[in-house]
């Protein structure tokens, strides 16, 4: 039973890692079994399809992104907006080494895929958008903090930031250096400090790792 | 030989419409035939295997769009700021109808190619790098024209034009909406507008479109 377990995880795990690298279509069944050291049998013992194994692989990867960034130092912070630098600081970190090692299972897969599954647009959109509730609440608190009347929305605001990450990916890709992805958060931060303009930010000095 | 040569932009004209439908590897040389109207000998004429009719097709893609823009009425803007605002107002308004009619070729084809198939990446990277250099030429005149000791690189400020547009298409694709990719240069102009803190924007009406 353990030993079922393990190669359950090992196939979504495979899954996620070969989404990443070379996208899903071309993704198949034997190329899953092969990263994840397991027989073709004990994939179909598992799941039906290949597009169940997917749809489970993204209620994976939600858990597996919401207990990552539940557990960060940043949670700790008290101030709203030093939470939002603290969440920005973080992605930030993560962006070093190979590509499919930090960019996003979801955004990959749907690239190819928004026509042809619902099922996964309906999963996946699930996962990035309740990924963006907290941002979209401490952006909230920040505003009723610091500049109440402002005209723009924390539900939107925080839907740019994912926008932002999932664009730095492809731009990265297309150049095949993690610069822009971190030019993406340079970018990112400097709009969120433009919509506080009366708070001194005391994350000044990173901007110094910007390289133009 | 006329018609030769229509089949043959017929073939790149699928192609490119295939892969904003469904992506790169899942489309087939018979998918490419079947939409371009065009037998599978005539294919194999004009182009030796599918990845070679794709860098042809990133090449059209690349005139294609080059010719676009370098028409478009935006061109005529002599003011170098007022031109990035009239580059957004197309951008923004070529957002309407079904997503792969305004969502990226070369963005959607990188995004699961861009290990798999160096020649690609290389040419997708120029075409869209070619299309941020008057961007960033611009941005660099309006810079010097109203705040020459701004700290903020006009290149990669360019490079982050083209980063909202793709991660504003992944994000429409995840909800199925064009909402996200219009809220992405809504936040890109704001965020253009607090680079030049000095202008006063005659394009305030515009933040009106801004849906909440």
């Amino acid at each position: 039973m353990a030993m079922q377990t393990e190669a359950k995880e090992r196939l979504l795990g495979a899954a996620i890692d070969l989404v990443r690298r070379q996208g899903y279509n071309t993704t198949t069944v034997a190329d899953i079994c092969q990263e994840a050291k397991v027989t073709k049998g004990s994939f179909f013992h598992h799941f039906p399809t290949k597009d169940e194994l997917a749809v489970r692989a993204i209620h994976r990867w939600h858990s597996f992104t919401e207990q990552f960034f539940a557990e960060a130092p940043y949670q700790q912070i008290q101030d709203p907006l030093q939470w939002i630098f603290g969440y920005l600081e973080l992605r930030e970190s993560l962006i070093h080494g190979e590509l499919p090692n930090w960019t996003c299972f979801c955004g990959t897969l749907i690239q190819e895929t928004y026509q042809s599954h619902p099922e996964f647009q309906e999963a996946c959109a699930a996962a990035v958008l309740a990924h963006l509730e907290p941002i979209a609440a401490n952006l909230k608190l920040a505003k009723q903090n610091h500049c109440p009347t402002a005209d723009w929305d924390s539900e939107s605001v925080a839907i740019f930031f994912q926008t932002a990450l999932q664009g730095g990916f492809i731009m990265s890709k297309l150049v095949g250096s993690p610069e822009p992805a971190k030019e993406s958060i340079y970018h990112l931060r400097a709009y969120i400090k433009s919509l506080f303009p009366s708070v001194d930010s005391p994350l000044s000095d990173q901007d110094s790792k910007h390289i133009p």
